[in-house]
């Protein structure tokens, strides 16, 4: 098979310059409707202008690059991800897929190849939801997704709200609900290239995972065990409400129920990344009045999300009983599993094949902007790149090999839905 | 049976003294070796000195307030305990069995009697090893129980030496190892009262409890469970190094043991009272690369302790292999558990039953100065005073009803060693 070559120095000078545009002395720090975040996407105008591609920007300065096809009244074919990061985060989430439709389209522009149907890169603003708690926003923003009382979200960093952020960005968030958006009549399909954030192609060694769907999740964010604070040697066992106690039989009895889910061939994650007693108040001599705890199940499954829910709240009423404590889970908070497409799947793994690229196939336990694609009925497929040291921290680490491999996955996957034959 | 009675005005009046010394706006802050313990101190020479006890203070500014006896030749009888409290304590703690020696004595004094044995109410130092992290510091001063080099250590709240604070407080920190102490040869007893610190007396409806043992401890104060950070929709279960749910299975595994062995007839406590991931790092996103952990197992069962010892060590292995983690417990503390002396008990339960004072045998779980006595193999007993809310915070609550059920026991108890027969 043959093509068009991604310009793998233009990748390198391209994560180059968005290291330094985000290098907080640590890691990279390229906030949401942030400065980092606009120099960002002014990096990735300037290599669009050089290569003669069409630009645009939304209200809410999501950035679309096209290259134009021969049939422009064709649905056209996506794709894209996004350039803020995590704090301290690293310089490959988002950015790998960014970087990588832009080298499709380069690649295209510099032999002249055109397909028949458009074909464009969006580059997403704000999809990392540690700055504004609104998974996805810029991609739903896009679809006309956004509520305008969200506009008066705080930021996290600073507490200006979105609109605030927005119009320093040169948006627009007046036109929140009055201008025109994407509509997913008009879209062949989407497909997004992203690092992977675990370490399943590592442990297979291989450089590509072909997605086979998004996780959706099940969350308390909030949970709090209530106790009694007490001494904790004067204080028998009948009579105390211990906080850490009942939280630590929770735990156990979901990661159980989990283990058995995983024998019958059921996939989940089960995690609680806060777990925490009172700094002020927990002591070495004490029971502990007060257990935080965040509690974040996933599938691909929505029923298994909804059993797994089930027991939560099952185990949380039998821990009540056995340790005399309060569990308040507080507000839950959900996201639906996205399905990817059947025959995007079909078609990257016969290219895959054919293009000797070693890949699994595997599901995203994480978020990404592919979900609000698929939500909205676009044909919609992601592929993983190896990396190691997961992601959202400065060592994330992806191979340039693995990177191109990628790339030439997605160039394929592009060309083969554009349209090739001239 | 008749006697000397105690003054309940006076009790109230001290306690009433002690709360304007200690009070910080909210609950009761006497520092070891600091001003507001000075006060205390001199409350209780002031009242001495109107009731003609002898007074005397060691090198370290334990205070001695003796009424004395007949044959000044004899051992000796000691009650007492310590005025200083926790940051933010109660006015309880401590107090309540100082306030009871000096009611007595100052009872003995108003009558005239004058006991075969010298009677001696040692007011002590720094029990509370929160502001120096040595268990029962005064009284193991006084039996020349201190090493010198401990007189480098620095107070928790602005970090100046024992020396330092104790050349503040007009104590002689060079004797230290030079001085006379006291000889437990010449001790008869020691009889200490003390509010319960924990529910027992309280859900048993009776006033009074009489001391069986104390309890000894084995901790682990800072322990740390060293997982891996990891994204929590991304890393599937076999490739996790969950911090947290480790630490969940380590304490369940060992909760459930301690049921056992309480269905063996044996008592202990298990007290996990820090349980906390990291707060920079930890997220709702995150498998917890970290746990900090703080185990505390007592008993008044040497062998229980170092059973239950061995089971942490175990299980630490456990989840090592069970949840690829790291498991760090860090140094052991201990402390052996103290008998009380059977005859003292006899004779408090006997006692207790002709007066007509409701009480329970309990074995203490918190630490006292009569442990020191003890383990210097003075025949040392404890009465418990009913107490709500536990200790070492603002709301310790004890009714001066109960407390003077308390008194009047250790009146009868003092003065049955110290001989009433004139």
């Amino acid at each position: 098979m043959t093509g068009p070559v991604a310009d793998v120095d233009l990748g390198c000078h391209l994560f180059r310059r968005l290291h330094e545009i985000g290098f907080d002395g640590r890691g990279m720090t390229r906030p949401s409707y942030g400065r980092e975040e606009n120099l960002a996407h002014a990096l990735f105008m300037e290599v669009a202008a050089q290569y003669g591609l069409e630009m645009r920007r939304d209200w809410a300065s999501n950035l679309y690059l096209t290259l134009p096809g021969r049939d422009r009244t064709l649905s056209v074919v996506m794709t894209g991800s996004h350039l803020d990061t995590v704090p301290c985060g690293g310089n490959f989430d988002g950015a790998a897929g960014a970087v990588a439709g832009l080298l499709v389209l380069c690649a295209w522009a510099k032999v002249g190849f055109r397909p028949e149907r458009d074909t464009t890169l969006i580059v997403t603003r704000a999809e990392e939801s540690v700055w504004f708690p609104l998974s996805y926003l810029g991609s739903r923003t896009a679809f006309g997704l956004l509520e305008p009382s969200a506009l008066e979200t705080p930021r996290s960093d600073d507490g200006l709200s979105l609109r605030h952020h927005m119009q320093d960005c040169g948006a627009s968030p007046d036109l929140c609900g009055k201008a025109p958006v994407l509509d997913a009549a008009k879209i062949d399909c989407f497909v997004e290239l992203h690092i992977e954030q675990g370490p399943v192609l590592l442990e297979a060694d291989v450089p590509v995972g072909i997605v086979t769907g998004i996780c959706g999740s099940t969350r308390y964010r909030s949970a709090v065990i209530h106790g009694q604070y007490a001494h904790s040697g004067a204080t028998p066992r009948c009579f105390r409400s211990d906080a850490v106690m009942a939280g630590a039989s929770m735990m156990t009895a979901l990661h159980d129920a989990w283990i058995k889910a995983e024998a019958q061939g059921e996939e989940m994650t089960l995690t609680f990344g806060v777990c925490r007693t009172d700094e002020t108040q927990g002591n070495f001599a004490a029971v502990a009045g007060r257990l935080e705890l965040v509690i974040d199940i996933r599938s691909r499954d929505e029923a298994l999300l909804e059993r797994m829910n089930g027991l939560v709240i099952e185990q949380a009423f039998r821990v009540e009983r056995d340790h005399h404590v309060r569990v308040e889970l507080g507000p839950r908070t959900r996201s639906a599993p996205a399905v990817m497409d059947a025959a995007l799947q079909a078609d990257a793994r016969t290219l895959a094949a054919s293009l000797d690229i070693p890949f699994v196939s595997m599901a995203s336990g994480a978020g990404h902007d592919a979900a609000t694609f698929a939500m909205q009925g676009v044909p919609t497929e992601m592929l993983f790149v190896r990396n190691r040291n997961g992601s959202h921290n400065p060592d994330e680490s992806m191979e340039m090999d693995d990177f191109m491999q990628g790339v030439r996955l997605l160039e394929h996957l592009l060309r083969k839905r554009a349209g090739s034959e001239t």
